[in-house]
Formats: structure tokens, C-alpha cells, sequence
């Protein structure tokens, strides 16, 4: 896949859309059981499928067949730790795309070398919130349980390092700051908007990283599939928040509004260089 | 427990809802790990209850005293695996109904192995999609993940044919085909309506798998238990649809006319016999 | 910590949801598969965090930074359930309060067993339904599942029975009983309101359970935080019912009215001395 040398445009991300409802792609998740019911309901309101196949049996064999593939840190035991690599490695063997989402990672040690092993595995994504970016990538901070304790623009040497790994690297805040490699060096992308009741629900993070898994399989480039995902959340998360109540109702009208965000929507999304 | 011989009425279902809310049964669920949380919802919603033990200590012991027990394949590890036969031998030993919701099998080789041997146990009844029912009696087909991709329709010989292990069989889909066992030969049913909502909202075929547990528990007949849980999930979905602005709020309206049927509304439930 | 001699007030536990908002006790939680979501998603809207960390790793580690720790057995299998232990040893040893949420005992021996053991690293805080609480003590009964089939004023003499291990014990119910150690003796509470949805919806307890936890890590003494989160969820639910249609958008306005519910809301819960 070629990478993007520049910043992905609004037009970019509203066809990588409509890729994404014509083809439907199916998701391979191996992610937590925090979230595993709202990823695959995010997955399929968007216009994606998903399967959470995450055992040593079968992990290999689907993610040589899956469209993407998204291994998520939260709730790891031995088994599905296992399931994690043998994933990986066949997604990577087959060149199907896969993401890394990091969750925890910095707090936990057990699961911070879990990741380290997983990162020589090349994810073609990594998306993580500030803290454990920056923990990922070895320059420090700790992440305080699954919360972000620090501002997304901070994670972004942590990010840029992080593409020694990988294609693209997002850090998620009320500001998302994403990069990826470019022959020219690396690329940098802001997305604004979105909404504060995206840390009032849990699983937001996890299922935008299944999201970026499903965009990865029909764009052009990593930086335009990652960047698409981060745009389609934060436009269909401000549509939800202006009919909701709270976080009950919020978490309900985003399933809805990722559904109705067509193409044409996708055009308001806030995306703007980030100079590196 | 006879079997029915001819297609069940309108009056069996809205006598099995009935029966269904003035006994409240308890389902044991073996079910996987995205599906849990809602399958817990809707049966309580519906009328029922239900208890998620699939840990190999106590999945037998409690087999036994259940009103039914759902085994589904969607996450298994060796673990549950293990516990997935315990329940179903215990099931069995004690004559409860239970159901097998073969999710994905066809498409993985570890699973589907594990479902020829739950087959041998005799399930009371088996629902799944038409790719899973057609791979389960093995007459080909490739499952795509957890999705159907044949007509359901193309299911009923296979259906048919899984009548040699289980008492009745359903292919759910935009027309759900059932099919049952009676001394003059398979018996078939057909219920429509519903809502195409239903496949954009994860985890609404494993709990109505979980239904047809708890009504099997409560009807005269497996074929009159199983067509009551496929009528009410369509009516309460006609219901929930015409009350959604999409997956969000079809799937919370969903639990709402769950509860909300009556007895009286089944009555309007598109049952009719079907030649095999 | 010092003990409560008197029932809480209104004015304690409006005290108390401020602390919470002020200070977002970020909970460790080793709670079920049905329910992980909902109690994830029903800390964040009341005020505090989650991380569910339930493998033998890393359990013990995070229980010794947690702000508190709940312990709630619904789906254990080998894994989970020798890491409640780690968790719990690890938590009394650091002084971080920790609920034992014992879902199921009585009729499962298993598991039963496992809650024994964990009563002897003497829980901070106990809530389980009515028939739980008895089987726990030791006292007869036998829990049908998960569902209580005791009135929970029933359970009071149970409850005072396993202060022998624990600060503060809870039987939810129609009315909520809650005791708790002072060097006079036994301390009563009740907490009325709430509203039957929420035997409707599942893990509306194991959430319960959850908000102790995170209530005690914020509150004067355990009494004070055990009857905090019963008032909150008291009031929040009531909101939520006015609001409903049935149990799906119960849960929906259920989320909402946590977060909305204010300090000064709670001065209407009806709390009052328990005679025991």
C-alpha cells in the first residue's frame, strides 16, 4: 500500500466512506468484554461487520481470511494474550491490515510487554489515548487505568517515534492527533469536533479502533483509512450529542448517527495539517 | 413431549406467552462474551430469566435445574468448550430442552467440530442462520464470520436433514424457515415480518436462540415453543422499528416492545405452514 | 476509618456524591461477562472510573493503586477466580476498600465455596439480593440464580451475621437493608424508593455493587458510602422510570439520571434508622 505524503482531504474521507458501505468489510476483533458488545454494534452501524474471534484455535486461521483485524490490550488472560500474537502474525503474513489499540498500556507491566512483543509484529495502526502512546513508545508518563491523563498533542513525539513500527499512529483526545510515514518523512493530521460525552461512555476508544481496522481494508492509504475513521466518529458524535440527555442517550444516538452520517456529511469534518 | 404434527396457530403462540410470563422460566446461558449483556436483557424484557454459567465447575450442576439451557459458539475458549458439552449432557441426562446456536460454524474448522459433537447430544432444538445451518448438517456452504449469506430459504434441506439429531430446527432471516420433527414426517413453518434492523444490531439472533430455550421450556410442544420465540421477536421488532431513527434506538425500543407484546398481539404474527 | 454510630443523613450522602464528582475514584472491577459494560458505563456516568482487571497478572498490582475494588462472582472460571483472591489480599493489604458482590451463592457450590474463602480477607463492603446474603451467612435458603427469591428484610439477620467479616452488608430489594459495625453494636439503615425496572434490566446490582465500591473510597466512613450509592441509585432510578417506556429505555434514562442526579437531589432519598 503507498503511503500518503500529505494531509488527507474531507473529499478523501467521503469516499473512503462510501467504500466502506459498499463493501462492507468484516472485522476480525479481539478486544476486551468491556467493550466487545458496542465494537460490534459500532462496527455494524457504520456499515461494517464484525466477528470477535480470539481464541488459540482460530485466531490465526480468520485473520488470514478477515478484512482487518483489531487486537485491543483491555482484558487480556493467557488465552487470549496468545490469540493476540498468533492474530498478528497472520494478518501480517497475509498483509491483511491490523491495529494495536494499546489499552492500559504503561500502568500495567505485564500488559506493556505483552505490546512490546506485539509491536515487532508491525501494526499497520496503532490507536491509543495520550498516555499510553506515550508509554508504548518508552518515553514515559503512566497511564492511569484506561483514562487519559494527558493532552493528545503531548503524545505526539511519542507517535512519531511509534512509526518506526507502524504506518500511522493516532492518539485520541478532545483533539485527535494522528501521523504516518511518507517517504518525504512523517505526515501529521489534526481531526477536531467530536464530543466530551465520548469519555462518559466506555468503549468510544476501542470501537473507533475496530473502526480504523475496517477503513484500513478499502482506502488508498493508512493515513487516509485511520484519518476516515477519526472523522466519521467525531461528525457522528456531534450529531448524537446535540439529541441526547446524557451519557444513556448519547451512547444510543451515536449508534444511530454513525448509520445516518452519509458520505456528504463526512465534508464538515475538522481536518487540518499538524506540522511536525 | 409429543410433537406437533401439523403447523402451529397463532392461538399456540399467544397460549405460549402466556405460559411464558406466568412461570417465568430460568435460561442457563453458555453464550459468548459480545452477546451476554443482551441476551440477559431480552429474556428478562421478554418474560423469562436467565443465569450465564459456562465454567466447568458448575455448568452441569445447574444444566440440571434450569427451565432450559442455551449453548452458543460465538467465543468459545477450551474452557467454555468444555463446559459447553458438561451443560449439554446434564441437559440432556435431566430432559431439559436445551438449544445449540451453531454462530459461525462452516467458516471454522475448531468450532465445527465442537458442534458435530454437541449434534451427538441431541439439542431440543438447533437456530441459526442459513450459511451455519447448512454447514452443520454439512451440505457445504462457507459461514462469512457471523453473517448469513444464503436465503434462508436454501436452508430448509438442511434443516431438514438436522432433524435426525434435533426435534426442531430454524434458518433465521428476512422469513425464518422452522422445521420439526412428527411421526408422519418433517412438519414446516415459516413466520415473516420482523425488521431488517434485526441484522444491523449484534447479538439478536443469539438471544433469540435464548428465547427458544425459554419457550421450549414452557409449550406443549418443541415446534409450538420454538415458532413462539421466532413470532415474538417479529412482532416486537415490527414494534421497535416503527419506533427507531436507527440501530441505537431499534435495539433499546427492541427490549421495550419485548415487554410491551401481549399474548393478544401474537395473534398478529405471519405464521404459515410450509411444504417440505 | 472510623465506624458510623448513626444512620446516615440526607446531608451525608449529598456530601458523599460531591466527594465523587470532586475526586473520580477510578475502581478496579473483576465483575462478569454480562455485566462488565453496564458497570463500566454506570461509574462513568455517576462520577467515577473503571478498569476491569481480572487476570492473575496484573490483579493484584492495580488493586493496591485502585481507589477500590469490586469482587463480584457471576461468571467466574479458574482464571478470574484465582485473581479475586489476588485482588482482594491485595487490596486489604494496601487499606483499599473492597466489595465482595457474592452473585449466586447458595446454589452453586463452586462458587460458594470461592465466596468462603474470600470472606475471610474481610470485605470492606457486602451487597448482594436478599437470598445471596442468607446463603453467604450460612443461614439456608437458596439463591435461584441470580434472582432473589427472599424479601430482602429477611436477610437483616444474615447481614448483621456477616459483620463478623465485613464493615457494612447490603440486601437489595423493593427496600434496600443495610447494616453496619459500631462499637455500640449493629447500625441499621433502609433505603427505600428506586423502582421495580430495575429487576428488569440486568447487572442494575452488580453496577450497585460497583458504586459502593467506588462511594466507599470517597466517604467518612463505610456506612456513609455503602448508603450513598443505594440513595443515588434510589433517586437516579425513579427519574428513570418516569422517563421510560419500558426496560430498554429504562436502562437508556437510568444512564442519564446518574449523571444528572445532583447532591442536592439526593436530600430526597428516603433513608431512615433500621431497629434491629
Amino acid at each position: 500500500m503507498p503511503e500518503s505524503t500529505t494531509c488527507p482531504t474531507v473529499t478523501d474521507v467521503a469516499n473512503a466512506l462510501d467504500a466502506l458501505r459498499s463493501s462492507t468489510p468484516l472485522v476480525q476483533s479481539l478486544t476486551n468484554v468491556v467493550s466487545a458488545n458496542f465494537v460490534t454494534n459500532v462496527l455494524l452501524a457504520a456499515g461494517a461487520s464484525n466477528a470477535h474471534i480470539d481464541n488459540v484455535h482460530e485466531a490465526a486461521g480468520f485473520a488470514s481470511i478477515a478484512s482487518g483485524v483489531l487486537v485491543n490490550l483491555g482484558t487480556p488472560d493467557d488465552g487470549t494474550a496468545a490469540a493476540f500474537t498468533l492474530a498478528a502474525e497472520a494478518a501480517r503474513a497475509a498483509g491483511t491490515p491490523w491495529v494495536l489499540d494499546p489499552v492500559g498500556v504503561g500502568g500495567l507491566p505485564w500488559r506493556t510487554e505483552l505490546a512490546a512483543g506485539l509491536l515487532t509484529l508491525e501494526p499497520t495502526a496503532i490507536r491509543g489515548n495520550a498516555s499510553e502512546i506515550i508509554a508504548l513508545a518508552g518515553l514515559g508518563s503512566f497511564a492511569r487505568g484506561v483514562d487519559s491523563a494527558s493532552d493528545s498533542e503531548a503524545a505526539v513525539p511519542a507517535a512519531v517515534a511509534l512509526l518506526e513500527f507502524s504506518h500511522v499512529v493516532s492518539a485520541s483526545g478532545p483533539v485527535d492527533y494522528i501521523v504516518g510515514r511518507s517517504e518525504a518523512g512523517p505526515v501529521g493530521v489534526k481531526v477536531g469536533g467530536g464530543s466530551p460525552l465520548l469519555t462518559k461512555v466506555t468503549a468510544t476508544g476501542c470501537s473507533l479502533a475496530a473502526l480504523v481496522a475496517a477503513y484500513l481494508s478499502v482506502s488508498p492509504t493508512p493515513l487516509i483509512g485511520i484519518t476516515s475513521a477519526h472523522a466519521h466518529v467525531a461528525v457522528a458524535s456531534e450529531r448524537a450529542a446535540a439529541n441526547s440527555c446524557g451519557p444513556g442517550t448519547f451512547a444510543v444516538a451515536y449508534l444511530d448517527a454513525l448509520a445516518s452520517v452519509t458520505p456528504e456529511d463526512l465534508r464538515s469534518a475538522l481536518i487540518e495539517p499538524l506540522t511536525l
